[in-house]
């Protein structure tokens, strides 16, 4: 009986209709878990629904526990290490900060509520469509971890620059962190920009380099795709 | 005679000259349909304008419907079935939002009107350029829906952190969701951003994931782009 | 003599030292000349650069009449069609706007202005290295037409759709058209948006849709680029 | 014992613990002296900071130096040239402003800590895996050349249109220049914009034809990098 369950809470290749009924049900709790983080105010009605998906949580993490064994195949050693596994923990933690949320001091409540959209990732454990993606961000991976650095030094040096040549405009370094990403992600909406000419050409310059800089990760993501599709094609030929 | 009409209002390979002047002069009543739409007040001369396109929107809808046969080929039958094909519903919606814009109540018109902007679609079925555009979008199309699916969840989860972390910034969810997606897609108008240090800090993060994750279904796009014009390379040769 | 004029003027495979020195000459000149747009006030300094480009200009017009034979290789029939020709009549503008820039009225000045900042474009007539871009944008020309069709569609749409829901934000439909290209382009500078919860479900719609949009030129102009460099390395071997 | 030191310094293909601990080190110590420049005011805690990494870096450069004859192959000479090699520079430039750091006027610090910033280029001395993006920079250097000249172009004209039409808003060719980038750029702060329609229609032109031109560099960028993958991939077979 421990097999059965575990066959339905866990996706395999053929997936019968129960199978699909349970993973249906998850991804559609997961999302009304979340609604009560859409609202200022709590409800009877959101403390209800809060509820009822923590304890369907609880039931789907001690169903994924006791059939451990199954997952790992270590025998009893299953039941040891699972609960420390990536998606066990999170699914702990998004548990624990619903449970939390109950009897809380207020100030707390901010950073648990955040906490709480880990919970989100879970869907992807029920999604297959990701596979190309991941296999072209898994090649890409040293590529796009340069590209990142890159960008994070540029961002840097940017704000480096700004904050030591206008330093009236930025109430501290961080400010400057802020206007270097606003600006070199291009999404600037105003709130800091340069005043004097220096800072203005500054901004010019580095507005520039910035677009030229955000195109290389978007070029490394392009040519892994198309080598994947490639691949591909060759791989049904 | 019906036969010749159907020749006429259906666009074929080889277009004759009435054919090509029927198509141009459709094209031209959809654009000029519109303009009373561009106005704020109903001047006497746009109302004849609505007049004079509906009525001939009317007569193409009628002579589309008595040529139905040729079009679907199904006998008498295709009269009863035209009616509800999908180029016939957008047809009627748009003459019938037209005969509503005459005797109406004042407070309809805003929609009613928003309905009648669906007649531009009309202007692609004259179009045959965007072929390889299409064929683009149809062979990528589960690349592009799962990147629509990360776009859309990825907005989601940004605006629920963003109005966890400063509910004060936002007076409610779906204000978070308009900042998320404005952010994301690098507009920034600057009419709502985020004021405290951690709020700017997530502010940081999305904006670089966010550009991270808009290049994705821009290198599907390209991939798919290449992928299509290499196959008509091969196939010319 | 004419024949020596018309090698020095007109750029050649293989450019002497003489030929060399009048390109990089009248490319510093046309810069020189655009110099005075760059001022409110106009100086007497002003006027003198004003007045010596003009004549260099007028005398390189000259020069290039009394060459235009061997130029177009049709005899006599050369000096009349030559001034007609699209290079000839941009060097007329050029001039006759500085010519006019002397004796005129102080209301034509903006607009005359203008038009002489197409004397930028005679720089390309001494540039090489945009081949590439150039034979890309030639062969991909059908596509990028249709992508810019798209495009103006639209943002016409997008505009017709806020201006009718939302149309006390925007003066007249110039306004929404503005409003339309600057969210499109995710310039988004913040001075027209939209205020209520319908506009702004729009807007959202709008720029998600618009990066998708505005992602269809730069796929064409990618795969174009690499089919030519392709192409180019397949010949070269 | 010069020779011994030489290897620390110098990153080789094999690296020993010793060589790998000097990098690492030498990286932290370029972070850490940088800490001084994100702060306003000068606790005497970045100063110590400050008189650390200097006394580092010179250490560092002394040693650089008396290994010269290992590093440029060419016996006693290699001393005289290596402080001319553009790497010694740098280093000297970086250590020199960190001296006047020390002992200055007031006025001149501003400009002389932005030189420092000099010093985060050091970090890619100690970097390998950017040797791709090289690569690809490299082979597409004249294509990027003539699509950064195209760019620089296109907002001098812009830059121009607009200050001729609407010069009201423009304090100066300067701003009308920052306006050009950051709408080109996409960035749009909002701190400047075209007020009059004929401003606002300069504007639309210019916002997509610079999205188009945008598109160049990202374009030559992508087909770069995926001929330099299928190239590896070739050799790697």
């Amino acid at each position: 009986m421990r097999k059965q369950l575990f066959n339905i809470i866990e996706p395999s290749n053929n997936l019968t209709t129960i199978e699909k009924i349970y993973d249906v049900f998850m991804v559609c709790t997961i999302v009304v878990s979340l609604l009560p983080l859409t609202s200022k105010t709590t409800t009877s009605f959101y403390l209800t629904l809060e509820a009822i998906t923590t304890i369907i949580f609880i039931i789907d993490y001690f169903l994924r526990f006791i059939t451990a064994d199954y997952k790992l195949n270590q025998g009893k050693l299953s039941f040891v290490k699972y609960p420390f596994t990536f998606l066990a923990i999170t699914d702990l933690i998004a548990i624990l900060s619903s449970v939390f949320f109950w009897n809380n001091t207020f100030k707390l409540l901010k950073i648990i509520r955040m906490v709480r959209t880990i919970r989100v990732f879970k869907l992807f454990r029920y999604s297959k469509s990701l596979n190309l993606l991941i296999n072209v961000l898994k090649r890409q991976k040293e590529s796009l971890f340069m590209a990142g650095a890159l960008v994070i030094t540029y961002i840097f040096i940017s704000a480096l620059v700004i904050f030591n040549v206008e330093p009236d405009t930025f109430k501290n370094f961080f400010n400057a962190l802020y206007w270097s990403t606003i600006s070199l992600t291009t999404v600037g909406y105003g709130d800091i920009y340069a005043i004097s000419e220096i800072g203005k050409l500054i901004t010019m310059i580095s507005s520039i380099l910035g677009v030229a800089i955000i195109a290389i990760p978007v070029s490394i993501m392009t040519a892994g795709y198309l080598e994947e599709i490639e691949k591909e094609d060759t791989e049904s030929k």
